[in-house]
């Protein structure tokens, strides 16, 4: 999407020197926007494992690129033995990343098929661009088919503006570009219908603070950031029209796991008629389980997350102490919400509603 | 209650000298404890405006003691003409403050039955006194009743520990001391039931972190601080027993305005079939109105609350951004529950369940 008027993805490959991989560092958002260049394996270990990069599409393009480059350092002799190992390398920066683990077997894949470097080199490159237009592709297509839902409220609102509600980031800098939560808006934004993103500021890392109100402001869409006590209130008061989050593993059952205080939303969107939807890959599905609240074991992340809090004085990022240090804190990563509170799923493939007959049909009939 | 073992009130008359009134700087909290001196109507004018005192029972309480120290200052042969006149300033420093308004009354009325500037002086100290009293036995009246509320769940649990959630301050740092949410925890806590308190952080200014931390922690109860999003999560696994939190206004039909969020966590409470209680003075209700969404204005407070945080570094308290200086935020101050997510009031008076026929029986029958 664009950064002051010029589009952007989140990993290119540099215009003027094909083995160098650019990056945006996306921990120094929103306070300084850093373009990074990635030129060696280790610079893209370090990137995903730093959380330079973040969200499932944007690692695993990542890894594609990181094989590429991997390649572009290899020795023509043994260059195939070489590579192996640097695949399970990167597989192991995040174990449990689907996408990160596909990329590289789709790299390895192509990298056996060679006779030579060179003929490797070359098609690695355009394999790593391949997966990663592949990212965009896909949630490009997830916003056309939410583009819709918003389309037929605008309508009905007689072009009135759309407010939307979102929780998180599951935003262009989750994925390589549009994102999944935010493609319907880009989308509907870009095609003239008017629309106005409460933005949930999303404690304690704050992604919808620092990350989706810096990629609504670079785009130039309305929003507005609101903690996220915020939300209930509004719609009570008829001020959302919708809300779309992001998720990060859905069951067969349509129970979605995503950031925590998701559910919270969805309660009181149902409360108040509201529709909610959880817009993602299809590859977020996961058919071995049903019911997520008894079987997605939600993550706890290190309390001093919630203890302290990153932010900018006289131009610096720094830690600050926020509540008293002896006091104990918890801090779980995800919530799940229950599929009876969602209205339906936005994915590549188009919209099917959240229970598990729909989502069995839509999927495999 | 206690700050290091030793019992302390929000507000009292200096041990040493009855002419100043010392209170805690609440601003400071819960960073540093700072004990105030304040000599003169300016000092308590100035205490209230600038908040070093907050709650509507506490900033009474500050007001009675403000009218006493003026009549200290004051000259026998004009005072209760001089009185008069700062007692209109004292009541203009919030003037919808209700609590604020009846102390200076009360005092006007002591005035104005004293022949000497003397009897005066003793008959105002102790009329201060009596307000501060009420106060206080009105927050632990509050305490006894939800104690018995707490005690049931602590019997059916078979003494294991009772989890309540708190949200905001609605502790003894509002009032003179117990406070109202807190009140049945700190009795609870004093005889001896095993009771841990998830204290919501309360985006946007913290005073769950900040203050209500601090207080059960120098009191010595058991409590986690968690992100304003985490309550949700915490009922769906059975970590939450009962829900209490304090109110600013209440309709006759047992809506409920609070702390913006609160609604949030009543939608939780419900969808997991915990008890949701709301602990207040019988004060709070507002005779006049039945609607809480449609009549209860919601004051929209300074978006800098949101975009700037209070934090320490460097043992300095300090003001920093915590997102794009250029996007827009809202800042709205309170939500209203409705009545049917409120499982009961917790009074000085008893309990009384949240409807209109309940709340009426209850006060005028």
């Amino acid at each position: 999407m664009n950064i002051n008027g010029k589009p952007h993805r989140t990993i290119w490959i540099h215009p003027d020197n094909s083995e160098i991989i650019q990056i945006i560092d996306q921990r120094k958002l929103p306070f300084k926007l850093i373009i990074e260049d990635l030129i060696s394996v280790d610079d893209i270990e370090n990137a995903i494992v730093d959380m330079h990069v973040r969200g499932a599409g944007l690692i695993g393009a990542t890894a594609g690129f990181g094989m590429y480059l991997a390649v572009c350092k290899s020795s023509e002799d043994s260059f195939k033995k070489e590579l192996m190992v640097v695949g399970e390398r990167l597989k192991n920066t995040r174990p449990t990343a689907v996408n990160l683990q596909y990329a590289v077997e789709r790299q390895i894949e192509v990298i056996n098929s060679c006779n030579t470097l060179a003929q490797c080199i070359r098609e690695t490159r355009s394999k790593a661009q391949e997966i990663a237009d592949e990212d965009a592709a896909m949630c490009k297509s997830i916003g056309e088919h939410g583009l819709g839902i918003i389309k037929e409220i605008s309508d009905k609102k007689k072009g009135e503006i759309v407010n939307i509600l979102t929780h998180c980031n599951a935003g262009w800098l989750a994925f390589v570009d549009y994102g999944s939560a935010t493609s319907p808006i880009y989308l509907a934004h870009d095609s003239g219908i008017k629309v106005h993103v409460w933005v949930d500021e999303t404690r304690p890392r704050n992604q919808g603070a620092r990350l989706t109100a810096w990629e609504l402001l670079m785009h130039g869409v309305s929003h507005t950031v609101i903690p996220d006590n915020t939300g209930g209130h509004l719609m009570q008061h008829g001020l959302v029209d919708i809300v779309i989050t992001g998720a990060d593993r859905v069951t067969k059952a349509g129970d979605a796991a995503n950031k925590i205080g998701t559910y919270l939303k969805a309660l009181a969107a149902k409360d108040n008629n509201i529709p909610f939807y959880v817009a993602l890959p299809s590859s977020t599905f996961d058919w071995k389980i049903s019911d997520g609240i008894k079987e997605i074991p939600i993550e706890q992340r290190d309390g001093n997350e919630v203890k302290y809090m990153d932010g900018l004085l006289d131009k610096v990022e720094q830690k600050f102490l926020i509540m008293p240090e002896k006091s104990s804190v918890a801090n779980y990563g995800f919530d799940v919400t229950p599929a009876r509170l969602i209205t339906g799923f936005i994915t590549e493939r188009g919209i099917c509603s959240a229970s598990a007959e729909s989502i069995h049909h839509f999927f495999f009939r």
